[in-house]
């Protein structure tokens, strides 16, 4: 064995000998064998977590995977902020949102919860209380839906004036997921719900405790569900595993994750969560409790905050969506407002579920705005900034879905605007 | 400080003072708090990986996360098998596959690609031939769409007659993703395609150099994408990251991954994995090639082979496809073909992408056989597997999509059979 062949062996395992410099070009090159290492003539000087080879065509590749992970080339993060953490929307593409950029909201840390210990307790105004384990909750008939959650709270610098933020910061407490689990109404049958049972209360099992009404109307019982699945495998930890409810069109909160009893009643149970906090304080300082649908709202996510501009070609892209059902129509505007156009819908357009909108655009380098306006299969448009404070005021934290203005200046840069 | 709080300290950083049991607790219980570690007492005595609080209430949870993971107690793996690994079918929920369980097929290995350093080249019949970064493909319009891929030679043991075996094993090469990228057709008019290009090849960029002859019919060119994303995110390295070609309802192996080059031309370009590979044989020992599009199949996940059931309630459930549209209906007998009943397919029900079927079901404790057979919308009815090897014979490794039967046992256990 030449001293070339044991250098070789040294090098990363899947680098075969035939892909390697042989020792004629090493020679002739009038580099040392020793100094330098084959590793390094094959992939080049960068650093560990990024390095590949040059011609990825002279190596073999690696084996196949239990579980797979992304690339790691790919550095796209939620942005974390105290109990929060926001979905990169200005990096998605389509309608889902891959579990581990869903956005995060817990009010004292996400639980670890050991599923064959969780249980889901049933009480109150029925004929059978009833505790299940999870794997009994599987053995129900199951249905599947696409949905996106967005926090109550999303949005919310828009009722101030936060400056130069990302479309993240502002907007990306909205993702999109398919859940998967028992429909409530299943098992509301099951533990036989009593007649005068019109609200029940939902209480997530994490160290919060926190819990809500529910009032149930024909459209809970016709939606919820009590959901183990996300995204074809488990809820994530941080989207309630291994039980959680989805309220499609509710807001975040209500959605309760790592649920562990549902008790119903006759009246709203008044937990703190719904009168200390989650209210929207109007401009007359009462408060408006149970303000539970998300109403509809789109956002421009390409080109959005803090990204730069070149002159040319691009296709505007943004996403919309509604609380109250389907989107029929998002409206671009790329001259502040003068004209809109209808922008193209990507199928399958979905109730309570993300819609990608897209518009081609040639930006011409002059200093613009570019705005998004949804309608709802009910008809209602999305307000602009001044009608939302009309009805609203600016004394609420909660439920701002105002249209998002853009501003490109002169030189390409984009930052928000309350215009 | 006393020795207490020094025992504390060693335990997880996520417990904290207060959750723990107090030295009090310690001395009337007569343990030695030398003996016995506070966390041993929270988590009791599980091992490392799924160690939960007994309580999860009372100790607080884990901070927010930038890139989130599943739940450390969640165990499904895809099954690795040489060059293959194939998707947990009997695990998945909805009609999604995470990425990270996307069934795999490679040649040489899973490239690793610097992005920035990857090029597709567009050549042959056409009027301008360019070469384009990622960057590039990302600034054309673009679009998405939900599709399965399967490998041609999923399910391929039906052929011969594998013994106790599981559904993923069985037909795991098959998995549904939404994909974004930029519309073949787009390209190609920037690129300027001559009139005589009919066929194109499509070349990757792993160690095999995988290339496969796509012929450019109205509904390839209505179709097919250049994709760059998978799920939201970049696509993953055992897809094809950063680029790959998507051929909605086509064979896998033609969705050409990693993807590097595109030449069009009049002609078939016979590359080895047309001609030595990827044809099927027939009975009279000619070989067919180019039977490119994936024929409706379904099976029965739940319950499915290995599985072992009780008498009593079961929601039969499982996935059906086709590469010729949308699945129309999908029959399923628990008596091994005497009564077919009508199951419910999960909306949306989408071209060219797994559809979920379920249907109620009562095991009454006594053996039988349960099958699926599914429907697409070109009125096609998947066969039985008498019919399919009446015309296919046994001699073909690809392209298999006969009923499965499931055989329950008196003991509950289900075993695959070929009936």
């Amino acid at each position: 064995m030449s001293r070339n062949t044991g250098d070789e062996k040294k090098t990363s395992n899947h680098v075969p000998r035939s892909a390697l410099p042989t020792r004629r070009q090493f020679l002739t090159s009038g580099v040392s064998l020793l100094a330098m290492s084959a590793s390094s003539t094959l992939f080049g000087a960068q650093d560990e977590e990024t390095r590949a080879p040059i011609d990825p065509m002279r190596v073999p590749g690696l084996s196949p995977r239990p579980y797979g992970e992304r690339s790691r080339f790919e550095r796209q993060t939620r942005l974390v902020a105290g109990t929060f953490s926001t979905t990169p929307l200005q990096d998605l593409q389509g309608i889902m949102t891959p579990s581990a950029l869903h956005f995060e909201r817990h009010h004292n840390g996400v639980p670890t919860i050991d599923p064959t210990r969780h249980r889901l307790l049933i009480h109150g105004l029925i004929d059978r209380p009833m505790v299940f384990t999870v794997e009994e909750l599987m053995r129900f008939p199951s249905t599947s839906r696409l949905a996106f959650l967005e926090c109550s709270g999303n949005s919310r610098d828009g009722w101030g004036e936060a400056q130069d933020v990302t479309v993240q910061a502002l907007h990306g407490l909205t993702s999109t997921s398919e859940w998967t689990g028992v429909k409530l109404s299943t098992l509301l049958d099951k533990v036989q719900k009593q007649r005068d049972a019109t609200w029940m209360l939902a209480e997530g099992g994490d160290a919060a405790g926190l819990a809500r009404s529910v009032p149930l109307t024909d459209d809970v019982l016709n939606n919820a569900i009590v959901c183990y699945g996300q995204n074809g495998e488990a809820l994530r930890p941080e989207q309630g595993y291994p039980l959680r409810l989805l309220l499609p069109g509710f807001e975040g909160n209500i959605n309760v994750k790592w649920l562990r009893r549902l008790k119903l009643g006759s009246a709203p149970f008044m937990t703190r969560w719904e009168t200390a906090t989650y209210t929207d304080l109007m401009p007359d300082g009462t408060a408006y409790q149970f303000s539970l649908v998300m109403d509809a709202k789109s956002v421009i996510t390409k080109p959005s905050g803090q990204q730069q501009l070149q002159p040319g070609f691009y296709e505007i892209q943004g996403l919309a969506w509604s609380g109250r059902g389907r989107i029929t129509s998002v409206e671009v505007t790329s001259d502040a407002g003068r004209t809109w156009q209808e922008a193209r819908l990507q199928e399958p357009v979905l109730p309570t579920c993300h819609t990608r909108f897209r518009l081609p655009w040639r930006w011409d380098g002059r200093e613009t705005i570019i705005q998004s306006r949804c309608t709802d299969e009910t008809g209602y448009r999305q307000p602009t900034r001044d009608a939302l404070i009309n009805v609203r005021g600016v004394r609420s934290i909660y439920h701002y879905n105002a249209i998002q203005s853009w501003k490109i200046q002169r030189n390409g840069f984009v930052s928000n605007i309350y215009a």
